[in-house]
């Protein structure tokens, strides 16, 4: 065995966390999967977790269920995710839409608590669906989006007046997975008077957060990556308890009404966190997340930023020695202080060698125009399966 | 055996689609279930269904799952819906959001689409989320809401001008079961040059619908009651063809942009009925009405119907018979061409009688101020289980 197989085997023998990989559902052929920040993968017990509950609280209880749960799910699973992984006190999160939806309802929300501001800052190299669903809102609201050219303390700064509204970011770069300065650049805003929206997509279960100490206004996150949600599981939204009462948000549906089942004259929202409701909630979307929550919990954010931290250092070292020598760039940052839970590398040829890798069950991420994204979801990731998965990548080279 | 038993039981044993209800989750302890327009029974089949994707399409197939299959479930799905329920042509429905996020992004895309317009009109007896859904939208736009005192073709004619942008009504309504006159209606509506959206929530899957050769621009409608998507289901979005390149939406998510995965620097729309999808696609809250779109394709829209008004007229008849003498009133109407898949009845008590129904296993809904609501889904609801509901509440009066 080659040194860096016995270093993969030395970091697997020593990790505290691996026997929560049995918990998850393996994949006959394939050999690595570094994509868990995309769609993580299924615990073992979801499959029959998801049948016990067409049978049970589906058709047994059947509407009664709503009374007896699942009203209070939106909110009751938003407590989890705010306790296990937002370092936020219960009553500020919901779990609700897709995140894309959550985006505008919290954007819109913040644009119009702060009246007679008309500039929102984001930056060109956040998430598409962040940008788009921005200019949607610019367009229809008369604002004006600022763009940065890179995130960091000095470009917000030098961005945020007296006329900024908003300003979105990324709190984990989707490419890169540089961590932005959450508290600096929140305290920046807040000196302009501006609120902050963090998107947590690529944060949430890989990096602790802690929004309340950090005075965060509102945040959204998806629950598909390393929350192993499923497909299209439902996103959270973040509002600060000291803006619940202060916010509203454009989709007066009647989940976010003070009392839905009055079916009263006229909207009244909910007091709290249910405001920022709209339509009847995803249910059967919230199943799988809520067993992969008891992992986290568990394991503890703090174990689980350990091994991710441990993961990406061993995928850069794999890099370094198997990847550049064929002219491979390590895109993400060295310090691990200022890297979330994946590695982007960059190549000329990548978007080729990814559809190459897929055929013989290697599973990156491909994002244009020339990164191989390398997602390590840190419960359901081993160090050989990330040596095994790099290997293959030199091999195509 | 009472007469009423016997008319019970001779149809029953009549009844062409019988053999479906077997194919539902049955529930012990459950002597009627009048709310499959609330919430649908689960099928049989749908526990292991969902164990099944669990473990294939997304635990062994993983993220390939989404080019091999999942972004093409919105509209594949809406298609089938398309198909099977609304009479329309494919290309024109999405699946996506819930009913009051879908119900937002089409009320609003209409606004857009005859600017210079200002009124909404809608009625006072829709169902609140569609009521605060316009009020919010109402208030953001600056139009002015023209509320119906009642839904009919004179109350729509008399209100719609050319001041008239979109026009929202229910095709079933949710209280009383009545059947707009769709047709004439959305005809009224044309002639003052406004665009007509319809509620769907209550017909679709009761009620066969002909929405191309109708005319109707757009439609939402939610699948979690006679589609028995299971609780929070995504809803669909129904927008004609001749629109769909002219209308825009305003949550402009990266699933509906041309492109999604070019990840380009600003939104374009994506052709056709893609561009009224915002964030990731619910895929598991998919799954469930997808097997009973099966099942209701091979029963056809035609025999439900017909069983539904039999399963209805025959609630009638036990209502005027065993509920009538304690004062209860049959509220909807007596023509059932003018009446849905369910049959409202009123009486002071029945607040308190539904609460002591459902502790014998008898599930009606209640909505207020005094409405006891005998949902009655075709392929999963018998004769004998609507005369044993309804034996229930004479019982409890």
């Amino acid at each position: 065995m080659s040194l860096i197989a016995d270093r993969a085997s030395a970091l697997d023998d020593a990790d505290p966390l691996a026997s929560y990989r049995s918990l998850f559902v393996t994949t006959p052929g394939v050999v690595a999967y570094l994509d868990g920040n995309s769609l993580g993968r299924p615990l073992a017990a979801t499959g029959a977790r998801l049948a016990e509950f067409v049978g049970g609280a589906w058709g047994d209880r059947l509407i009664r269920s709503w009374d007896e749960e699942w009203m209070d799910w939106p909110t009751q699973v938003g407590d989890r995710i705010a306790s296990v992984c937002l370092g936020a006190a219960p009553g500020q999160v919901v779990v609700a839409d897709s995140t894309s939806v959550m985006l505008y309802k919290l954007a819109r929300a913040a644009l119009a608590g702060r009246p007679g501001r008309t500039e929102i800052v984001a930056d060109t190299g956040n998430f598409p669906t962040d940008r788009f669903v921005l200019e949607g809102i610019a367009a229809e609201t008369g604002s004006t989006l600022r763009w940065l050219p890179a995130v960091s303390l000095d470009t917000v700064r030098e961005a945020v007046s007296e006329r900024t509204a908003l300003v979105l970011l990324a709190h984990v770069d989707y490419r890169s997975a540089e961590i932005a300065d959450l508290p600096a650049i929140t305290a920046a805003a807040h000196a302009a008077g501006a609120l902050v929206l963090w998107d947590l997509c690529h944060a949430v279960g890989a990096v602790p957060l802690s929004l309340d100490a950090d005075e965060v206004d509102l945040a959204v996150g998806c629950t598909y990556k390393y929350l192993n949600g499923g497909p299209g599981s439902p996103a959270f939204g973040y509002v600060a308890a000291r803006l619940l009462d202060e916010l509203r948000q454009p989709i007066q549906g009647w989940m976010g009404a003070a009392d839905p089942f009055a079916m009263g004259p006229s909207y009244q929202p909910a007091a709290g966190a249910r405001r920022f409701l709209s339509g009847t909630p995803p249910i059967l979307g919230m199943l799988p997340m809520r067993e992969m929550l008891t992992l986290v919990e568990q394991a503890t954010m703090t174990a689980i930023r350990e091994k991710s931290v441990a993961l990406t250092s061993f995928a850069i070292r794999v890099a370094d020695e198997l990847l550049t020598p064929h002219g491979v760039a390590v895109s993400s940052p060295r310090d691990p202080d200022r890297r979330g839970g994946h590695v982007m590398l960059d190549h000329p040829s990548f978007r080729e060698v990814t559809a190459r890798l897929w055929q013989r069950g290697v599973i990156p991420d491909f994002r244009p125009p020339t990164g191989l994204r390398v997602g390590l979801s840190p419960l359901s990731t081993g160090f050989a399966e990330v040596l095994a998965g790099l290997t293959a990548v030199a091999d195509e080279l």
